[in-house]
């Protein structure tokens, strides 16, 4: 089964301890798309500006990522520029200019209609509910979100979260939507707040995914170089939708080995500047690192 | 078999935001022991003053912890205040009085001779080769160790660091002994400090467990009621310990479930005031703490 996206596709401009990289292609949609496809075929939606270039769409094409849902509106791509911290745990944005995503309104394609995995990217809590319009009933829909949306627009985010199936976001983004310093406890919050599935990433301390029926922890696949961490927890959603949509099976096996296909593609993308490690990834890549995941956390 | 362990015991007055709990029976040789004391007996070496009351000696003896290396010297009992923050995750000491501990010698009785587990708890360097002197060349000793010695006696560190078998450190002192700020390189970096095995204490995230033949990530016990933090540390060592001497074996398979009766350990001490739920806990409550450990961590 196919997997749809909703989210940004950005130029990013990245200082790392390691270098810098200007004006490379970035945004939500963009680093879910590019892990998700080494799992099944992808559908995106998204907006670009006039300067987007005809090689990055030849990229997703070539890669399986359907662009027909990437609307090329009058104006500039939204553009990013930041600076990560020595040990890369925090990051300042230098700059952002919205641009031609300011106002995205996503419109779904009609040869995109019947897609029953759906993951609404980190985006307004407004425009995440349109999307949710646009979709099957059925499909199996999960969403990501940010601090800014937790405080400024709760009860939008509330209500999304009362539609969608699962939610996929951080520790301290969890900590803040449910007012608990206990993870174990905040995550069971947010299962009364409507997802049947909850997914708390937690960076290099790998994660947790809650349900009324059971929990499970994740630690993260050891990753000993971190070069760029831009794209990290879209990367993990695109391994976990992808593979989900792969196998077209909500089980309990597949949501947890869906976990590990998630912190895999979190770990090769990581290890490059920008989206280069999930371009060059190969199945054969992440199978080899499932392997050692499983020694790394089989007791 | 039995365990040895080398360590403080203390009088502990203790604030968190759950209540606050005044000279209570503290230490890391008291949390070591009534953690490891679940599994095997126990041989303690430690140091108290003439305040020290016989109810607490009592106690030990009735949960099969040898005292007879608990020497009682003139003067009084060290003694530690404390106040955690709201979210538990940072602490004031508010008075520390080492009184007896100050210039602790310790000094193993004839009848602890040939233990062959041996946990050396954090103190001065120059105290713990005091006590590899005393023990079995052929012993497996285990050590912790703080930032002050890390800060301070970096040199009598790395001696002891090359005698020892293990190291359990937290990810700040590893991050500290190392300068590396991926755990897993620190890892690494700990290894070819001398100790075969080394295991990093992530609190809430879990623990590591390195050596030069494997890597091992164990999330913790999913505990939602934190009451206590003190001594969860050395509980973890205690419960580490305690089950690896019980099986008198330093196989793979040990090591991993070693960690698992680690986490276990400190999550119950956690959960409620001082040493309450080390004093109170059952093996049957460990074994079925295990059983919901394996559900929450197995892929």
């Amino acid at each position: 089964m196919a997997v749809l996206v909703v989210g940004s596709t950005a130029f990013d401009t990245i200082e790392t301890p390691h270098g810098k990289r200007e004006r490379c292609l970035g945004g939500s949609a963009t680093y879910f798309s590019l892990a998700a496809k080494l799992f099944t075929t992808v559908k995106m939606v998204s907006v670009v500006g006039e300067d987007f270039p005809d090689e990055h769409r030849e990229l997703f094409a070539t890669h399986g990522v359907d662009t027909e849902g990437l609307e090329t509106k009058p104006g500039k791509t939204f553009a990013w520029s930041g600076r990560y911290s020595a040990d890369m745990n925090s990051r300042d944005t230098l700059d952002v200019a919205l641009n031609t995503f300011g106002d995205f309104q996503p419109v779904l394609p009609e040869s995109y209609q019947g897609t029953k995995f759906v993951f609404l990217a980190n985006g307004a809590p407004g425009t995440q509910a349109s999307v949710l319009d646009q979709i099957d009933a059925s499909a199996f829909s999960v969403a990501d979100t940010m601090d800014l949306w937790i405080d400024t627009a709760r009860d939008e985010l509330g209500a999304v979260l009362r539609r969608v199936d699962g939610l996929i976001l951080n520790d301290e983004e969890t900590k803040m939507l449910t007012g608990e310093s206990n993870l174990i406890r905040a995550g069971r919050k947010v299962l009364e707040m409507g997802p049947k599935l909850v997914i708390i990433k937690k960076g290099e301390h790998g994660s947790f995914l809650f349900s009324n029926y059971f929990q499970y922890a994740l630690p993260a696949y050891p990753t000993d170089q971190v070069v760029d961490p831009t794209g990290a927890g879209d990367s993990f959603a695109g391994g976990f939708m992808g593979f989900i949509a792969e196998c077209d099976s909500l089980s309990l096996w597949n949501m947890k080995r869906a976990m590990a296909y998630g912190t895999i593609c979190a770990s090769l993308n990581v290890e490059g500047f920008g989206v280069d490690n999930l371009v060059a990834a190969t199945r054969n890549q992440l199978e080899r690192r499932y392997q050692e995941l499983i020694q790394f956390v089989s007791l």
